[in-house]
Formats: C-alpha cells, sequence, structure tokens
C-alpha cells in the first residue's frame, strides 16, 4: 500500500495527536530501519498502522482477541495493552495487510516478547522515541539508538517496567521475558 | 527444635555477619508473627534457618536443585537465587526440618511465588527490614510493615525488582509474578 493512502486509512480511527505520534513513529522507524538493516517499507507499514486499534471500545478488542484465540494472556492485564494485538488483528481483516512480519511488529509493539525481530524491536523502539515522546530517560533511549537498537530497547524496557512500579500497575510477564532475554543474549 | 540449639546449628554454616542478619531476621519475624497472627515458632525457626545454605559452592547448590528436581527454573538465574531452595532441602536432610510451612517460607524467601502463605511473606519481608538492612527505601516497608504485610511486601518486591534493573541484572519471573499477583488480590 502507497504511504499516502496508508496515512489516510488510519488517520480515519486515530485522534489529531494520535495520528501526529503515527507520523512520528513512521519517520523514525524509517530511519532505524535504514541505520540497521531492517525492511525499509515493512517498517514504515507496520508504523503507520502501529496503533490502529487504540481507539477501539475495551469491549471490541477483547472480543477480536477472543475470536482471534491468540494472545489471550493480555487480557489479565491493562487494557491498554489490548490495541497491540488487537490491531494486529483488525489491520489483516479490515485493510486487507497479510504480512506476518507487518503484524508481528503491530502484535508485540506495546509488550514486546522473547525472541524478538528486527522488525519488532524497531516499531517498539520508534513508539518509545519518536520526536513527539518527552518523558523522562527518553533521551538516553534516543542516544543509544544512534548505535545499539538492543541496548536502546533494554533501556525502554526497563524505563517502562520501573514507570509501571511506580505507578503501582501490574506488569506483563512477557515485558520482563523480553528484557530478560536480551540481557542473556549479549552475556 | 529449641531456639539455642537451632541457632548454635546456624552458627557453623554462616559469616559472622550473616549469622547477626539471621538473628535480626529472626527477631523480626518473631514480631511480625506476632503482630499478623502467624505461627511464632514456625516463623522463628524459619528465620533462623533461611540463609542455612549461604556459603555453600555454587556447584553443590546446583547439583542439590538438580537432584530435588524442584525449583530448577532458578538455575536459569543469579546464583544469588539458589541458596533459599537448595537451604529448604538441606534443612530438611542435613538438620531433619520435615515442616513444610517452615521449609517453603525457606523456599521462597529471596524470589517470592505468586499465593505466598502468611508465614512465606513474613520471612520475606523479615529478611528485607531486620535491623542490620541499611538500603535505600528500608525505612519505608519498616513503616508499612507496622500495619500492613501485604503493601510492605509489595514495596519491597518494587524496590528489589527496581533494583535488580538498575544494575541490569535479569528479574526472576516469579518475583513479578508475586508483585502482579498481590496487585490483583487487593483490587
Amino acid at each position: 500500500m502507497k504511504r499516502d493512502k496508508a496515512l489516510a486509512c488510519v488517520k480515519e480511527q486515530l485522534t489529531e495527536q494520535r495520528y501526529t505520534h503515527t507520523v512520528g513513529v513512521m519517520e523514525t522507524a524509517v530511519k532505524l530501519a535504514e541505520r540497521f538493516g531492517a525492511d525499509v517499507k515493512k517498517a514504515e507499514t507496520a508504523a503507520i498502522f502501529h496503533d490502529y486499534a487504540k481507539f477501539r471500545p475495551k469491549e471490541e478488542m477483547k472480543q477480536i482477541i477472543l475470536d482471534e484465540n491468540k494472545s489471550l494472556e493480555v487480557l489479565d492485564f491493562h487494557h491498554e495493552l489490548w490495541h497491540a494485538p488487537a490491531g494486529a488483528s483488525l489491520v489483516k481483516t479490515e485493510v486487507g495487510i497479510t504480512d506476518e512480519d507487518v503484524l508481528s511488529a503491530i502484535r508485540y509493539h506495546t509488550s514486546g516478547r522473547p525472541g524478538m525481530t528486527l522488525l519488532e524491536k524497531i516499531i517498539y523502539v520508534a513508539d518509545y522515541i519518536e520526536p513527539g515522546r518527552l518523558f523522562p530517560g527518553v533521551d538516553e533511549v534516543r542516544a543509544l539508538a544512534e548505535e545499539n537498537l538492543d541496548l536502546a530497547l533494554i533501556q525502554a524496557l526497563k524505563n517502562t517496567i520501573t514507570f509501571l512500579l511506580k505507578k503501582n500497575q501490574a506488569v506483563f510477564p512477557d515485558t520482563i521475558a523480553t528484557y530478560n532475554a536480551l540481557l542473556k543474549e549479549r552475556q
């Protein structure tokens, strides 16, 4: 799908603010794909559609995940996690994207998973560091992403887990498992 | 087993510093057991023996865990975790303690586990707040433990996980699962 058509398609699904974020993720993901040797077009597509389901009602997302019978474990955790697998499913059924690399990058962009693909890592990190993100610690991750995608990802995961702990929120098990797996790979 | 005999038995296994820590855990665990209605004698015994295996060689601890064929998952993580299950096993075979409540409080005193018993929680928290502990955040956990054991435990788990992330160390999955389970119980 052409970039303009994809952007127009996703714009209908998002608030203006979230659309601006999406454009930031797209531009960042393209740069990261060029830098780290991933498929640039797939990175662009996954980034454009990563938040496709963000504003669907909770009950709809839940039903999509149940119907798909995948990623069911997210339903025991905060609904903030649900738009990622629900998005992967909807982008397939409503938009007609069938590339599994793109779909898995959408599916795991919030939780991570052990053994993430290069494209999954790029979308996770791009979502974290796009220019509109201003939270504490983001500049450190941006600097790491200039050189080493795994180090950037580890730092983003650490920041996210620490943030959840401070807010007294549950931590999705696969997010810790992603962090643990990346540490192990680097040993 | 009488307190004096138990202390003498464990003293042989520990450095002087670790023995002093153990006495601190014992005194704290007894207070917590009185405060929260646990079996005081079991709390005393579990506290006295909680670090029984602390100074065994890594290879011996590993072999004990393999032979016992329980708690195998700790072997994929930092050996600091190994003395807890190895201790539970050794306290049974070498000291002759067979009380499963006491043994499980020793087994899970470092990792925690989802669905911890009252005694397990007491030993975990006592180990964290005994008077010799001086690390950042310990006073907050001490204050919580005056009133609410679960809140003290949640805070201790949060501090521990945050500390591991700062040190770039892996987080044992059951430690996060313990935290998540306690949050869920409180909802």
